[in-house]
């Protein structure tokens, strides 16, 4: 059985409300609840976290470690491409990752196409919606089993 | 009647005592009660909110779309230049706002001549010290009665 | 009394006739009467002075020494981006002057984002239409003042 | 029903031969063979081709209108870094599709971080090896149902 | 006799547990409490602080003028790279302060190659682990007694 | 019937004498001439103007608004490359136009390779020296045709 | 007598079909068909060709030298900003050519901005339609005639 | 006997009153005088103007030609950095020139580093005041003589 | 006894006839017998191949590795500046190459001066015209006898 | 008992005075006897040497190989930005080393910022005067004493 | 009376012999003696030195200092793009300069166009030959008068 | 019979010593030794010359000219990337040249891809060790022995 946690950046918690041609219309709870019944299904728990403090982010990931997760899926939002201390936190306590976008960001403004966790994550997958999440849950899923 | 929020941004908190050749020497409530005072004599109402955390901004912006404020203020300081976050947040309420900085950011370091801000804005006020405030409360107050 | 000149630079003559979604439909002419008339009631001289070409700006800044002005407020227009002159011309002549946009520049094309006048303004104010006229007076007016 | 089309650029053809560390065991043929079945197993048909040739991939691009393809899966390989043309010819034929890449992009070679396709592209998957394939065609199956 | 201020930025309270090869196995608390000691054996008093939160550092920076702190000694860690609010922090208050990195940062990400604060700091030191923040004091003390 | 006007920027008055080897040795009224008869011969009107001034041209274009100017064939010389000012004259009088360059731009200096015109214009001729002219006016009598 | 080759790059097979808002309704078959006519007309030769593939526009133009052809009116279609290979191949065989694109390439992605065959072309013309062809003929048979 | 013309740019009529610690206060009027007497002492006439207007200089450049002029004397000013226009004028006139600037341009703003003239001019004077027009005629003198 | 293959891409087959001032007189098929006939007089076997299809080349470094090729010399012409999936095919097979140039590619065009071969070459020769695939089979002979 | 080497750079025989208020007033040759002092309390043995010559440093860096050195504390003053060589030399000698600038090259001309040592480099100290040796040596004598 | 110096760095010894056509076919040693007869003429001294190595020209700065020279004459030739050294020579000894070059450098390699002593030079002569050196010293003379 | 010259760069006298893995084991001397037998048997003449000093590889250049050598073998090292000096002395006498580099530049730091040399020389050889030397020579002789 494996711990997985799902993080949530910044404005997140607007979801189904907020631009919903861009984002759709289900709200994040609906997700957290959908991907924690999804992971008990196959066996494994799951944690999430939503947060437009980047340092309750990092505080979240230093815990995880702590609580033994062995997985992370994150969608860091527009911390994606402004904060080096969560690429530092992830990188700290050396949990896997990968990196989910709601949104295609390669569609959008120039300075949406840098991220500072790409290069240190397992994957990323953007622009696929919702059902980003649930195929980074089904590859953390398989990655873990591998180890 | 419409609803107004003046929003502050990070060291702004320390005017009036910081670089007052820079900033003046009025400080931060002076400007507060002093815009709020303007809004009321207008017939509209105005709430401000200073923080040097920007998730208590985002947190902010996010509430003001609860209270049906009309309008932002917002002077960003620091996170103009830095914050996608705050940008985000702006853009998921759907509330039109001004920026506005006390110094002329573009006679000081080249990274301020960047703002997360500006190309989503109405308008912005640079230089022109407290005034600038007042300015951008004349405009909302025009922009928000012409619709 | 102080003395003011309102300068306005490439195409502002077509005001209120041209891309008015963008520019509004107050023509030159209304705003040049208008802002003398506010000078007026506030005790101070305004002239006023509109033309396509770069020298014949840059001639009217050298008089405006001559003429003993006290300020300048300045839409230079597309000359903003390209040229040296004008910013010579007003550290030449030494008066001090904000700038004026009517659009938002910086939510337009990338090369209107650059200013070669910006960093040697008192301020700027872009994006507010034809009530940025207004303010920069305002300032302009309790700018001399202090003086 | 719907129908897809798998398409694979230069060089997957070593697939499960080449840099396995990077790409994995498994052959393309047995990727190819088994997304088939699962499209089949959801009630659709997909068709697959790999080719080293850009000329090759852009004309089978070009036959999928004709073969009424509602969606186009494509691990454009070395090609999305260099070619314009797949990129023209995926807009010209107007068929949605999903870029997928085995490994992550993002952490090789700084020109592997650009792609010609990215923006026009439906959502991207990177880092999470064959399964990317497995989420681009879920994602398939739900957009093309959607329409 | 000068009061200091230790202040470490984010993921540093993982300091002993995270990449030990790159930043060593000692506490934070370990080296708080001994850079106290080492102010209190030379006569001075030394006050400190970790946060991963940006504003909590901002808020530790102006508390810092109000107990008269005579100089800060400043891991910003990953704030280094993206924080302009904490440099205007340090600016506002007037405190001078030296920045200290465990690691060599230079020899790392092309990202980590630049500071926020380096260019109006008194100094910098990088790469010499621990004992950067002895010297740092050092240099402090010297500086303090200066003046 | 369309009336068309021909414009020519700075130092094409040297034209036939200037760089022979660059620009063929027909003079600008020979062209000017020869272009207003083949718009006649094809049942339009062709006005033409040349001049150095920047702002002559600008106020030129102006008054084509006034005078119904269908459709402008433009030759601006070096301003192609320096004037925001002309760009926005011909968007403030939004009447469509043809850029057209008698040497080949792209083989000269990589100054001359960008255009502010460009992007705005109906298309763009170059290299094919006195002949960009007639084909500008083809395309403008076809156009204008059209609509 | 002159032989001329018309030559046309990746997709342009698709004209008629693909966004016919861009690039007319006009396939290239009649646009091939009626080149040759206007080329016969002028008491010349015109030979055709269109490929998808890089290499077979490389083959044609060094076929094109054996043929003697005089002048090559060429369409690169995307391979104007990917094709170093074509630009060899031109420079090679020594014969002159004109540049046509049927769209305004300005006023399109950044990407299309740049070719690697202007350069060396004798001249360009782009977003003149179909007739963009004709006018390139109209040349190639004056500098061919003049030689 | 040789014939010079002294060319000077926009703002250079405020010399002897504008920065006169960045400029001397030599009038213009002055130098003009003293260099022409100067040139009629080594038996050469010289010939001077002075405009604001980036056409009138063009204007006076074309005229140069027809006056058969030698040698031209150029302080460009502001258009130093902007006018492709002048560079062409004296290119298209074909007449040997040195450029010269009272200030040390490269101890000043970094758009004051470039130049469109210098690769094209004889040689290039700054920083020597007043003087650099003398060197100026020194050489122009010698470089026509040995004609 | 060691498998040598020598690669030559497009425009190569005009060797002798193309620019014989920059690439000789020599034909590639000359080129080509010479070198296997100093590869057997050295006791080893050279195969070799040209092609101006990217494809085409690919697809022959694919089948060097069944070949059991064990070293490649490759002229990869202008492929050299655009083919990403000519290094990925090189890196597939994992085959030990040379990079060799006839001419000097840093005394040309800009974009002749990046290589996306060269960092993952054993080594690179330019400008030695054909001796360049001697010195490059000496060393390929060396290289392989040491292993 | 570990062997040191202290080198410093061109200009720095000038340390005392020039520009004192940057550099101090202390002399160089009182630095050097007074680390060698330190040196020799700690049980150590310290070698120094001054040039202004790029290759006089390099020789000296040659014997320090020789003369068995186990670290070298070095101030490369301007050669830090501009020698490869330098670099190069302590890479071949493969003696670890601290880099040292008395002044904040942070707070200097941009073209100061870049070193071409600081990435091989144990760690880098700046600004702290002439402290910077001290604490290099203290860190040289506890990095050799571990090993 | 005033002492000055002539610095003539790296290949100016070869000056008569090399590259006459872009560097005249004075000798250095003809130059040299004609300027210290013209200052001599003047009443004043004139020391030479040439120097291919940078470290001789930075020793012969320094001994300026001792020598009491009140201004120096420098051709840096190379090193004007690739010494901070000397730079930092000519700013620690504080003795003003005028940077003279034979040849027009912005009509030559890119890489010439930059100089590391332009920016705290006195003026900068260019492209006017051996007569540079004599306008330098003139200029010279007068500015040490005027001290 | 010619006369050919060797030049070795900085830290070249290392070789040998100096990270083996990189450049090989064969010590300069060795090298020398073994080039000028080369030359002998050929039937020429060679010298050979190393420094770390940039200006001593100047004086051996201008020298070259006095002995009357034919063609110059230079591996610059570190120079490479920052001497224009020698590059000046290389084009002052006017002596064709081969660049050889023992290792591969391209796969190493950034910095090194750059050659201030490469566009004049004739050649380039790198990454083949040893053997580039002996290539270099072989070519040498074959372009003196054809002039």
């Amino acid at each position: 059985m494996s711990k997985f946690l799902l993080l949530n950046g910044p404005n997140l918690n607007l979801l189904g409300t907020r631009e919903p041609e861009v984002y759709g219309s289900t709200t994040l709870q609906e997700i957290e609840i959908d991907l924690r019944q999804r992971a008990l299904l196959a066996g494994h728990e799951l944690d999430y976290y939503q947060s437009n403090a980047e340092s309750a982010l990092i505080d979240r990931i230093h815990q995880a470690r702590e609580d033994k997760v062995n997985f992370i899926i994150i969608n860091p939002a527009a911390y994606t491409h402004t904060s080096v201390a969560i690429r530092d936190a992830l990188l700290g306590v050396d949990i896997p990752f990968i990196e989910v976008h709601l949104s295609n960001v390669h569609a959008r403004e120039t300075f949406r196409h840098h991220s500072y966790l790409s290069d240190v994550a397992q994957g990323v997958i953007c622009g696929l919606g919702v059902d980003g999440y649930n195929y980074a849950l089904s590859s953390a899923i398989k990655l873990t089993e591998i180890t």
